[in-house]
């Protein structure tokens, strides 16, 4: 038998009732990161600190001869430099992307792919230009519907051979209020590597999906765009054979830092008995965060969390805080977060085929113990 | 019943035969990440994909106000600030940095702990004091024998509370051969929060435990250090009584930059069927590397490897490359170091109840397969 690309690209599985985390879902979660949970302390996330997901491998880029090309249903296609983009104005938006399997991993049945718990999210200042400048001077034909985005991150994903691929509407992609940008900083640095050195699209409000890194080709179609991630990867599904609703926005969600120190295996939390200021961060691409709660008997009761003021940064997480007093015993501490558009966390997690958009409430097991207790 | 520490803090314990990873394993591997195998190309890992453990969280700290302490055994005890460290002569040193855990999920049976594959390793260069400076400033009286090193980590572990410490004897801390270092910069910024900001011991040539982070204060012993970090973990053990070596020095090791193009979810490799360039590092904390093989046959046979000349930096991995010849088919490329010690990575794991210094060979499955083939 000649090799086959299916020798090593099998279709998606959801793992079997109990089976524990396979050695391949391990390998991934080794490569790509979460944020360390204490690390919600920071407004902005530090280098090292935001999560990364890579489908493929991390390209080696040469920002000196990058080239980005606009082509497709354009009057004027464009091939920039790293210096031509540097050259236009810049804007610099304070963004909080999360990955669209955030929760994966606490699915039941399983999804098997990037086994995620609920901490792949962080904050990034994105300095670039903005998308519509080059768009404008591209100029879109009066049938364009889509622009397609293109990296330089090769792999396989199911048997298909690809780059990595994902599309969003015109209107979107050149829409006034969207703030999607061609960024080439993060945090007043040049792009690391593992976040898409030396151009990504950033398209705040949106799972990180939507935010193709490594770019190398923007494509103006009259079309919709069916390539894998767009139309097999990242829909919502309960059936294999269903088209499914697409990903896009990202669903509210409130992580708590989970307060005071842990069991390094369990990860299980110690608090003494007392004041115990409980503090986090909320945020959602639908509408803007309007209420936090916190639970300190697994959800049977809620109270209300402060919340600090939106300030200047609508697609930044928002700091949260909640005195709790804390007698001895064991709780399970959950936090939910409320947005303007009606929107709130689950308790339940809601469940699809991909494992995608699981923004159900954190739990967090704590110990509350006088010293030497 | 009053909750007790031991109700959120178990024993170590060893995987059941065929156990998956648990969600506790998953957690850690969240949290903690390790090199994606492609940053072998950079000579110093660039940040954030550098490996990262933390037995507990993050500290907050705050560099205006953080104070080391000297004290103990010593004639002259010490206390000083940042401020005081960045006004001495400071030194560069790059390093190759490793987990003593690292390989430890590939065991069998597989000890239940932070489950690396092979990856968890990265190159810095690290600016600071030399340790012997404040020693000397210090000194230590004529019985001392060791030097106690305390992080501002705190958490539990096996039911034990602590801050994280670890010890070394006084002939290598203060030992003019081994560049140990008070770190205060990393590839010549402040230390990120997870490396040890904003100071940390770098200990050239041992395993990463030794490199305490948060590092608040040496005390100098005229007995050996018992604490948990020294006397409990981090020891070569075949059965839970014996008291069982210490884990000092790396072993050697050699790792490839898995060639060619990924697939999403196995990490399987394809390339094209011809000359494929391998490449990769290789490093050893007991002796300098002199050798590297490569094997296309999983270790049936081996080819000497071209090894770059070792530099100027002693304590950093070297690059070598090997040219491969791929007819269509299935391979598993596998890679030895050898050091001038004499010692040389195994193909079976060695197996202690930690996990520790498994050096075991890399071993990367590769489909080599025309275009569309």
């Amino acid at each position: 038998m000649s090799p086959h690309i299916d020798d090593v690209s099998a279709s998606a599985r959801i793992a079997d009732p109990g089976e524990g985390i396979s050695r391949e879902e391990l390998a991934l979660a080794a490569r790509n990161h979460a944020l360390p949970l204490e690390a919600l302390r920071y407004d902005v996330t530090p280098p090292g600190l935001h999560y990364v997901l890579t489908h493929y491998d991390i390209p080696a880029a040469d920002p000196s001869t990058w080239q980005l090309t606009v082509q497709g249903d354009v009057r004027r296609p464009l091939a920039v430099s790293m210096d031509d983009l540097r050259s236009l104005p810049s804007t610099t938006v304070r963004v909080t992307m999360e990955c669209a399997g955030n929760g994966r991993a606490d699915l039941t049945p399983r999804p098997v792919s990037q086994p995620w718990l609920v901490e792949a999210v962080g904050t990034a200042e994105w300095t670039g230009v903005p998308l519509r400048t080059l768009l404008a001077d591209a100029a879109p034909g009066p049938g364009a519907v889509e622009a397609v985005f293109t990296g330089a991150d090769h792999g396989v994903e199911r048997g298909v051979e690809q780059d990595y691929a994902r599309s969003l509407p015109l209107s979107v992609a050149a829409g006034r209020d969207s703030d999607v940008l061609l960024a080439y900083a993060m945090n007043g640095h040049p792009l690391p590597p593992q976040h898409g050195h030396p151009l990504r699209l950033v398209v705040p409000g949106w799972y990180g999906m939507a935010h193709v890194k490594w770019l190398r080709d923007i494509r103006i179609t009259d079309t919709p765009f069916t390539g894998f991630q767009q139309a097999e990867a990242y829909r919502l599904r309960q059936d294999p054979g269903e088209a499914g609703e697409p990903v896009t926005r990202i669903a509210p969600r409130s992580l708590m830092i989970p307060p005071g120190f842990p069991d390094f295996m369990s990860r299980s939390r110690v608090v003494r008995p007392g004041t115990v200021r409980l503090e986090g961060r909320a945020w959602s691409g639908l509408a803007p965060v309007t209420s936090v709660e916190v639970s300190t008997d697994d959800g049977g009761t809620w109270d209300t969390a402060d919340l600090d003021p939106a300030g200047g940064a609508p697609w930044a997480w928002r700091r949260w805080e909640y005195t709790w007093t804390a007698a001895p015993g064991r709780y399970v501490l959950t936090t939910r977060a409320h947005d303007a558009g009606g929107h709130v966390q689950p308790v339940d997690p809601p469940w699809n085929r991909g494992g995608f958009a699981n923004n159900a409430v954190q739990r967090v097991d704590v110990l509350s113990l006088h010293h030497r207790g």
